[in-house]
């Protein structure tokens, strides 16, 4: 790959919470300090899920504007993306942010089983989230929780509904989802570069499976995320 | 593949209706005969809904008891396979047939995206689908509409939550699901050989897929449905 490594850097995912783990930052100014030491380290993507003050996650746009508005500035230059995740919201709550026209955002296109319900985006949902993206001029990360799920990004963009070139994130070890491994992860790279040859990639692996999957996204020339 | 090529039909999924296709058989006695003409056609495999007296999608144990019986009756050495998708009932309704002990019925282990809605099998309803095909020791036919499908197929089976050998149908075609894609079959082939050897599979193309999926069946070792 000719583009230098982007790490992106997911600061607060949707499930931890301080009583599991004092360390993670929930609070908006507690994430824009962490965003700002992963930046210091060199990270260029900030993925930003938020909380309410009962420490759930949330899609309140104002929580997301403030923490938009802390990450621009202090990290000139991160690429800030904000999740439009299912574990924050249902319906088109969870699309609620994307008029603050963060630089990027992330977008299932399909549904899947998570650990212990049924992640669900509907085609009617995935098409509505699709065009408030090009309406605010948000690029998408695409969450791939399986193979179709790439597949249908590219269908998507043949379609007009999501601009190219395609970001894609391929997500492994979510229990009930896919599983990390490192054949389906080459066939995933093979699958998209076949129906987007311009595409871009990263890896995210959940959990115990966080370094090994970063150290196929580097080997293999994609993006990684911590 | 030293066993012989069975040939499975499906006389009438849970989609057609008469209005759309007058020559769909939907009785249960019209279906009971389109599965004798299979029958004697060579087909060893009759995969079977039931609609109610609108003529829509159920899961009605005495109907599909009626219609297992007389497939039993005229089709002798039939495998009757009845199917417990998702369009026909919600919740555990699904598998409401299942105490019939039929030898065979439709399973699917994670969720997806159809044309207009989420096929939702939540891990708790699949965990409830297996432990009743255990106790009335139906073999299941695994619906893979992705390949993390395949995946948690072989994973449910070595969490003795399923029996082995294990039997993957293919699904593609379906749109918003996977599309019918040779790469991907042949993927997909490869992947449950690697998890599991002694698995049979079989390929399913939806509507104008069909043949082109009975041909890679046939030409690649599988089962095949019509
Ligand atoms: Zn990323
Ligand atoms: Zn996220
Ligand atoms: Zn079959
Ligand atoms: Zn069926």
């Amino acid at each position: 790959m000719s583009d230098p490594c982007i790490i992106c850097v997911a600061i607060t995912g949707s499930v931890p919470t301080q009583a599991d783990n004092p360390a993670v930052p929930v609070t908006i100014s507690e994430q824009v300090e962490s965003t700002h030491a992963a930046y210091e380290a060199g990270a260029s993507i900030a993925h930003c899920h938020v909380r309410d003050d009962e420490g759930k996650p949330t899609s309140d746009p104002e929580r997301f504007a403030r923490l938009k508005e802390g990450i621009e500035k202090h990290c000139p230059d991160m690429i800030v993306q904000l999740s439009t995740g299912g574990r924050s919201g249902a319906g088109r709550e969870r699309g609620g942010m994307l008029p603050l026209s963060p630089d990027m955002a992330s977008l299932s296109v399909g549904s899947n089983n998570f650990p212990t319900r049924v992640y669900e985006n509907s085609p009617d949902l995935v098409d509505w989230l699709c065009s408030q993206m090009l309406e605010y001029n948000v690029k998408p990360e695409i969450e791939a929780f399986d193979l179709s799920h790439i597949i249908q990004a590219t269908r998507l963009q043949k379609a007009g509904k999501l601009k190219g070139p395609l970001y894609v994130q391929f997500v492994m070890g979510v229990q009930n989802a896919m599983i990390a491994d490192e054949r389906v992860f080459d066939f995933y790279i093979e699958t998209l570069k076949r129906f987007a040859p311009d595409a871009q990639w990263c890896g995210a692996g959940i959990g115990r499976h966080q370094i090994e999957v970063n150290e196929w996204c580097i080997r293999k020339g994609g993006h990684t995320r911590t």
